[in-house]
């Protein structure tokens, strides 16, 4: 009956089906007398408004917040499009905090999310968040969270991720078929869920195909360009070096093509190299880089809509919805088969 | 006297001074019982606020608000971290609005800064924004308004711009000092100021050389990257096609090389490539890619001082502020000097 009751609730007052609608949803273009007017009829014709519009009217944002480490990433960038696809579509602003991967700036952020300022958040945790008591502090103000790409486990809420150790398995596995033996982990973190299950995956190929594992080819990289390259440096420079590198951060990309070329080893021959990536220019790197390549604007969307279920349904439980999108290896010549120089 | 006063109010209540500044600033942390003390005590001993504390008393929402055209994009993700290098040093929240470069979006967008909700804008215009009359009726509502990267000319406020015309006159030069004649300007609207004023550069160049213009090397790009490759293939394979091609959107260069190497054109032999971009990885490409670099960082981080003098000041002039930031061409392999096949 919703829309037929709008309607009829339009040619009652002589108002247009949009006035009513923005009436309905406590608009600021609609004044308060037609407010009013509306309600009135509204009440009177016993009019049951539908649950999205009854909960637009209850929260006054209309702001949802986006929590993430940074944007001059890909992956976030693009899903930053997907969260904002279907936050427009329900006429929701989106607020974006940056964190900068300091769990101290999250905290902050959190903690300032008294009622009122945004109704939701949907959030991807910083490399130093290692438990959610501020995200379970925002979530008790009856604010809904959802994690999306990087989740705390140690929270009862909807996450949206992608399936890391099977595709850090899969990238892994891959590049022991090119005949790589001495491969290198780069991550972000020591503590981070998603870096931690992209090293498990990788673990578990190098243990399906009876290589050692060796710390000494795990290396944790800071957020500093500076520091990431003498690592990377320090790396291939040691006796038993590389063969094959795996990043799990797109930033550093960079810094590995420019460190083997300064060291005049050349990416296949010498070491070949996969990034989880969205980047674009992949395919036009100089070799082409093989990604594992996520499922960006997809995540963002299904986070986004995920919470707006939350938003729109009180009795809504966000504990069931933990949804694994795939990502995808996508092959290139940073990984082709020739025989690795030794 | 700011802080002694603030000590001297801290040590009569028997208060830390951080409770009294947040009382001072209306944080929601403080108590309402709390804050009369406090506002009661500094009016006795006559304390004068400084004008920022007076600044954000007045105005509730702590919130700036940046308008732009998307983030995947490196220009607008690193402007996005300096404004936030700024906001965060005085306690705002950034709400990132994304107008996918349309003007019906961000008229939406501006229309709904009522009161309260954001305190001022920084705004970088969708291509399709030809005037500025919603954005001057935000100004109207009181809301100071900068514009960053990209302008509004019939509007008198204060932007933060880079050298549009003197950069693309530089890297034109560049190209025709490398043996370029025929040299397609690729532009993503025929109504931005700062494609316009790029374009200018672009045939001043020419002038200064004596080489004809020609409007068939003048493409308008979409946003659509299907549109744009079939948009590049026919640049490509018509008769006089380009030795030279200058890219005014960092997202124009991979479809660019994707073209090339289609019709096997080889960068730099056949065609020479310029591109405005700020990707880190343009050292990495195939071959690496020729730059016109703006200064991003520091443009977001000028833009958001000058907005926050505004809300510091109100007798401040933000019509004065044309704050001109230069760009940096970086050749790199792209345009290396071997000469143009024929």
């Amino acid at each position: 009956m919703g829309n037929i009751n709008i309607k009829l609730l339009a040619s009652e007052l002589k108002l247009s089906v949009s006035t009513i609608s923005k009436a309905l949803m406590d608009s600021h273009e609609i004044s308060p007398e037609t407010k009013q007017r509306v309600l009135d009829l509204a009440k009177k014709l016993n009019y049951v408004p539908n649950p999205y519009a009854r909960s637009l009217r209850g929260r006054k944002s209309k702001t949802i917040a986006v929590v993430l480490p940074e944007v001059a990433d890909s992956f976030f960038s693009l899903a930053i499009n997907g969260i904002e696809s279907i936050a427009q579509e329900k006429g929701y602003h989106v607020l974006i905090y940056l964190t900068h991967e300091s769990l101290t700036k999250e905290e902050a952020i959190l903690s300032d999310f008294q009622s009122g300022r945004v109704d939701g958040i949907l959030i991807s945790v910083s490399r130093e968040t290692l438990a959610s008591r501020h995200i379970i502090e925002a979530s008790a103000r009856g604010i809904p969270v959802v994690f999306f790409d990087r989740a705390c486990e140690d929270m009862e809420t909807a996450s949206i991720t992608t399936n890391d150790f099977e595709s850090c398995l899969k990238a892994t596995r891959h590049l022991i078929e090119t005949g790589c033996r001495e491969i290198a982990y780069l991550s972000i973190s020591n503590s981070l869920g998603i870096s931690n299950k992209r090293m498990e995956g990788y673990k578990q190929a190098l243990a399906d195909n009876g290589i050692k594992f060796s710390s000494e080819n795990i290396v944790h990289c800071t957020n500093d360009i500076g520091n990431d390259t003498a690592f990377l440096t320090s790396l291939m420079k040691k006796k038993n070096r590389p063969d094959g590198i795996i990043a799990s951060v797109e930033k550093l990309t960079t810094p590995i093509y420019l460190v083997c070329r300064e060291l005049n080893l050349s990416i296949p021959e010498d070491v070949k190299v996969i990034s989880f990536s969205n980047l674009a220019a992949a395919m036009i790197l100089n070799p082409s880089l093989t990604t594992v390549t996520q499922p960006a604007f997809e995540m963002g969307k299904r986070a986004a809509s995920v919470l707006f279920q939350a938003l729109e349904k009180k009795s809504y439980n966000l504990k069931h919805e933990k949804i694994i999108l795939p990502s995808e290896l996508i092959v290139r010549s940073s990984t082709s088969a020739m025989p690795i120089k030794k």
